[in-house]
């Protein structure tokens, strides 16, 4: 099987000012056209340690992917290194400084300077890789039957080049495994007692295929994996297999592809032709921004609105003050009349609401830092639910939001279509 | 200078369905402490795979730290291997037991079953660090002078254990390199022409002191970092270079900390006591989201009017309808009224504004996919902007509120405030 290692350059990623996007994303993808990332290293802007990186992975995989350090700053210094790795040295490519001028006079429309000019300086010896997304080239090596791909650390320029030609041309030069995977979505139960459920399930699974427990924002994602030479009937056996999962996690399950929660709803929405907006209040606009992330969700989102201040939610929301004053912004009364609020003010099918105390700051004796309140509903009805977190400020909002969507998938799920027929595509 | 080398353990992240952020974090907690993490490498969840990496690493570094793989559910498997590699077997800790069946017992209130028990055996030759935050405690072991640290995955009980635990133990124990950092943030400027603009500077730095640009959202970070064995003086000098840099940095500076833009604008707004709340359509709550993600953010912001269809435009944020049959609703004037209604229905000094294309869908002729309107204001005077992007859709959110942000900063910066000595804090 085709190993790969993905080895990422820069002293931002040692020092944790950025969160490397970039690997996850690369992964997915070669995944998906049947390669494994074997492994997965981050090193600093430093001659010794791109080497030393350089040589290792060679000897743990046959595809060794580089991303970072190719920009025009002095602390980038990638470009160098790969020439003297490879004993070769730097020549102009004349379609990669085509590219430099064109984005500076015609997208960018500032004065091109030397140091963006050296951008389209490669390594002699390697395979150019045009950038049409940036200025810096990407740059494919082969030695002793191993493939260095070298590509630039800006996430879309390294996604448009991964897609464009890396995958391809990985796809044609080894081939890859045969590895498929049936992925679905549970909420509502822990990890271990999940596991617990299913143990049966999981000692008798052929040796060729996996299952593997990604917990997540209060959810456990479940995935089968099948990895072997060839196919072989792998995929029916998934199949099968799929389907008993999929009955024994029962009223667990919340969607049974690989798809994220709020791209769940939407497409509950979506088939029943119906529209939703949020009332946010503690979430000050995540929920809003994970159903938005969707393209095509204003198809049936109509918008949120942030009651962060109590003025809000009675101005716009039309919350009666009494219900503030003798409930507080965290109660059940309160998220109810948001949802109802929400519902009228921007005429949607469906509405969610959330308050809650975040922390780290706010919390008292009765309502202590972590305490929320959620609701979903229509115009007739109303669910709502008590959840108290224990975690930091961003983990509960995340929590809150998760929480919240799949209160309102449970309605959506529990109220009769207008048109029964189109639930079923 | 002591070295750390992270390995993280869970196939999910050689898949790409989890994004690393814990190395990040951890990353960031030790270089304040004066650690230098030298190389993160990810691993998957395989006997051979953890074996190489934790000899590989103690090749590399004196202290490896080792997040994931301690679930209890049968694909983690660190806590077999870490036995097997320090020869020893695993024993029941009293006081993780216990921990375990009160998690169980008074705050999860779910059924204790025996995988569950199973968390609190540890490698018998091992340190136990507890875990006051979850059921999987942490463990160190000490081999040839390397110190070996394993710790859960879970975000918030590893920061939890590196916090109380593991940080105090390196400090005692290693000491550390003094390692200082001054950070600034530019807006407005490319890294190359930034990179041009202050050469002189770069290039008279002492060999202690380097520079990083960190461009991220169409802005650059610069970082001054001084890394020597004493202190000797270094303070004082990043302190005179830091003073030289600002000045040349001139005009392009947004904050001279370490803090994001939202955090700049809230500690702008709260020195001048006054409110701000935000009008989204493009961006669809990332803005509002982005402000209330900063504690105590509700004491000068009000709240967001999600405004992605257009009836929420009109009968919340009063959007003449005229304006969006004339205009449409990617346009300056819609932009312009959506500041006005929601600096008029929020009650706030400022409010902010976005519309646009964000893509994939959705373009024409005259607005291709890209085409954002932004706007600022008070209710005296309202500044626009017409950006327009070539990326993905969650970058192009993205770039919109960082964008939208700075003409918020820019907008606040020109007023006159109304208690100036309030500024000088």
């Amino acid at each position: 099987m085709t190993n790969i290692s993905i080895i990422t350059i820069g002293d931002e990623l040692l020092i944790g000012q950025v969160i490397d996007t970039n690997s996850a994303w690369m992964a997915l993808e070669l995944n998906k056209s049947g390669f494994w990332v074997h492994r997965r290293v981050a090193v600093g802007d430093g001659r010794e340690e791109i080497w030393k990186a350089m040589d290792e992975e060679s000897g743990h995989s046959d595809i060794i992917l580089i991303t970072g350090g190719l920009g025009p700053t002095a602390d980038d210094i990638t470009k160098p290194v790969l020439c003297e790795y490879f004993k070769t040295r730097l020549i102009v490519n004349e379609e990669a400084l085509e590219n430099v001028k064109n984005i500076f006079n015609k997208i960018l429309h500032r004065p091109l300077i030397e140091r963006n000019l050296k951008q389209a300086e490669v390594p002699a010896s390697c395979v150019v890789i045009q950038n049409k997304r940036g200025t810096a080239p990407g740059m494919l090596f082969e030695k002793n039957g191993k493939s260095f791909i070298s590509m630039p650390g800006v996430p879309h320029e390294m996604r448009g080049m991964m897609t464009d030609n890396v995958i391809p041309y990985l796809k044609n030069k080894f081939g890859g495994n045969y590895i498929s995977h049936r992925t679905l979505l549970t909420a509502g139960v822990g990890e271990s007692s999940l596991a617990d459920h299913i143990r049966d399930f999981e000692d008798t699974l052929p040796s060729e295929i996996k299952l593997a427990y990604l917990p997540n924002y209060g959810m456990v994602r479940l995935r089968l994996t099948a990895n072997a030479e060839r196919e072989a009937g792998l995929e029916s056996k998934l199949d099968k297999l799929f389907v008993d999962l999929k009955s024994r996690v029962g009223e667990w399950l919340v969607t049974d592809s690989d798809i994220t929660l709020q791209e769940a709803i939407g497409k509950l929405l979506f088939s029943r032709n119906q529209t939703m907006s949020t009332a946010e209040s503690c979430t000050g606009g995540y929920v809003a921004q994970l159903i938005t992330s969707i393209p095509g969700s204003s198809s049936y989102f109509h918008g949120s609105v942030v009651a962060y201040d109590n003025s809000v939610k009675v101005k716009i929301l039309d919350v009666n003050p009494e219900i503030l004053s003798c409930h507080g912004a965290v109660s059940e009364e309160t998220v109810r009349a948001m949802v109802s609020g929400a519902i009228k003010v921007m005429g949607t099918d469906y509405a969610v609401a959330t308050s809650g105390i975040m922390g780290p700051g706010g919390g008292s004796e009765n309502k202590p830092v972590g305490t929320v309140w959620i609701a979903a509903g229509n115009a007739q009805e109303i669910i709502t639910q008590k959840l108290w977190f224990r975690f930091d400020r961003q983990r509960n909002i995340e929590l809150t939001g998760s929480n919240v969507l799949n209160l309102l998938r449970r309605f959506i799920l529990s109220q009769t279509p207008k048109n029964p027929s189109a639930v079923l595509q």
